[in-house]
């Protein structure tokens, strides 16, 4: 499916990786965000656009995050603060802070309670956007735990047999350390696809599938199409028969886990009272607490390698596992540069000409 | 889809929950099962079919469940230990336990950590059928909990672009309590379908959507027909094109967090070496640690509220939430009787018969 979301090769420049986080760190700190946060959130960005995750790198979101900063709807210096401790979990009432800064903090919280309890739980609500979030799941890879982030957004996606969205695409990541082999990586929206990527495809002028997106009724388009300009979104299966109740439950989960839990409502209603408002989950499972982590990384790696040497079915070169796509590409991408749109190299550099930031790209 | 697999009334005995009950407890007993775990494991039975979960009750589980304990597969005693203990985990070696009678126990495990700290996670491996994974998850529910049951299944599933199985159709059930509203339970396997529901649908001769199986090739066949002799099981979203990455990535999550986790291997592998064997994960979040619980019931039946009030899309009369189907069944079924197949109850009385179990069916 991704595949005719990719860039054109007439479209791109080949931007280096550091000198896009130069960029994107100088823009962070001229909206009024400390230098650390800054350094913080261009990571996360950044490592979006290594990774090949494009739907969540510098050309989708940083304009949105620095809109939001400009215009007040999100706080440079948020006064976030715990409001629940306990030995293994917190919640976290965050202030409007950015999700892509506020989530790697309680992350790392998650993580310190990890190690003392065996598992950690963080939720935190009054938030802006997570950005890519397995990247706040793999911050568990370097400990030897497994860590996980859901995100619970604004409304877009129908309910199965529904006519009116009700949930986010609320994604689920899951990142687990390997030996040998790349770790293991999920991130999925329960969303058919996430609404970013639509974005994306409509730019590219990309044909969909059968199946990926309802009309403004609510019945999903069986035949391929270009994206239309008026769609609403469906959740993962598609279709009844084919499990949409699995994507629209799992996105429930999600809401419930991030949002609902926290205190801070749900989507659907805090919509209609203010727009915008994200609500995250972020956890850290020790493996130590387990079984024994030298162990446990040989299996994975034994479990990956059994995937990935499953005999293809026709028309199919080979089986992937998740992650092993953004491993690759990080090899590509940190060498040969982050492709990115040449009008998003453009919005770069008069975005910086209009901030008075230097701009090297 | 399920309702296509409804039993036909002409081949439906009525049957009263308690005397089903008691049966199913006798015999669990005659074959060397205590008591009280006999009792246990008739409740999980019986909570699958009272809730209308035909695939997980007594019709299609306890000849498999009594055969297990027959031939020495499952163990009525087994000495079950924890291996690795911490304030917020647990890992266990259920010695060859079957699944409906160890995991409630360690959801028990996983409750208490959660009074303690916040969460309590028990995973458990070397052990028999869970069952169905929301009688677990829903144990949390009077303790103000949310619970989570994963189970980790034998291969049966293709990955993504695969044509050998190589992860079992691996659950996910969540529990959530409301406050006036039937509690959120989601329950779903990570495949299109729960293979034993195919089972149910061949013996009704239902005719399947296009996408719900693969040929023995691994490609997806995509027009309706009976259940084939021979298929191989898809992971939930069918396609790729439609995110089957999504349900061959769950499966794997529940894979690691249930089995690999624990130090029992992985399915494929452990198949190959020893043929069943499946590993399970319990969770519990209590509800306090993260905001005020009487807050969080209400929301929950605001947060139902809206989306069953949501406008259903053309040709559809309503919008459903996870459970609400379920708590609908447990009203009819413990006033009608549970609809069993008269081939079922013909099963019951010629094995109470040969093993001389008193039998009221």
């Amino acid at each position: 499916m991704l595949e005719s979301f990719v860039l054109r090769e007439e479209d791109a420049v080949r931007v280096n990786h550091e000198e896009l986080r130069e960029v994107t760190t100088a823009l962070f700190q001229k909206v009024g965000v400390p230098s650390d946060d800054a350094a913080l959130a261009a990571d996360v960005l950044l490592m979006a656009d290594i990774r090949g995750v494009d739907s969540h790198g510098v050309s989708n979101m940083l304009r949105n995050y620095l809109t939001g900063y400009q215009t007040g709807r999100i706080k440079p210096l948020p006064e976030w603060r715990v409001v629940r401790d306990r030995p293994s979990t917190a919640n976290i009432d965050a202030d409007e802070g950015l999700g892509i800064i506020i989530a790697p903090k309680a992350m790392e919280m998650a993580i310190e309670k990890a190690k003392k309890t065996g598992m950690g739980v963080v939720t935190m609500g009054r938030c802006g956007h997570v950005g890519m979030a397995a990247y706040h799941a793999m911050m568990a890879l370097p400990h030897d735990m497994v860590g996980v982030c859901m995100s619970a957004a604004p409304p877009q996606v129908l309910p199965t047999f529904g006519a009116e969205p009700r949930l986010g695409t609320n994604p689920i990541a899951v990142a687990v350390p390997a030996l040998d082999e790349a770790p293991f990586v999920l991130d999925i929206a329960t969303s058919v696809v996430a609404v970013n990527k639509f974005r994306i495809a409509k730019r590219l002028g990309a044909i969909l599938p059968p199946g990926m997106v309802a009309d403004m009724e609510g019945t999903p388009i069986m035949e391929a199409g270009p994206v239309p300009d008026e769609f609403l979104s469906l959740p993962a299966g598609s279709l009844r028969e084919l499990g949409s109740h699995k994507g629209y439950g799992l996105a429930c989960v999600v809401e419930i886990l991030s949002t609902v839990i926290g205190g801070f409502g749900f989507a659907a209603r805090n919509t209609r009272e203010s727009p915008g408002g994200f609500a995250h989950y972020v956890a850290a499972y020790d493996i130590d607490a387990f079984s024994d982590v030298g162990e446990f990384k040989q299996t994975m790696d034994d479990f990956l390698r059994t995937l990935k040497s499953t005999k293809p079915a026709p028309g199919h070169d080979r089986v992937l596992v998740p992650g092993q796509l953004e491993a690759e590409n990080t090899v590509e991408r940190t060498t040969t540069g982050i492709p990115l749109h040449k009008e998003v190299v453009e919005w770069f550099r008069s975005t910086c000409a209009e901030l008075d930031v230097p701009c090297s790209l």
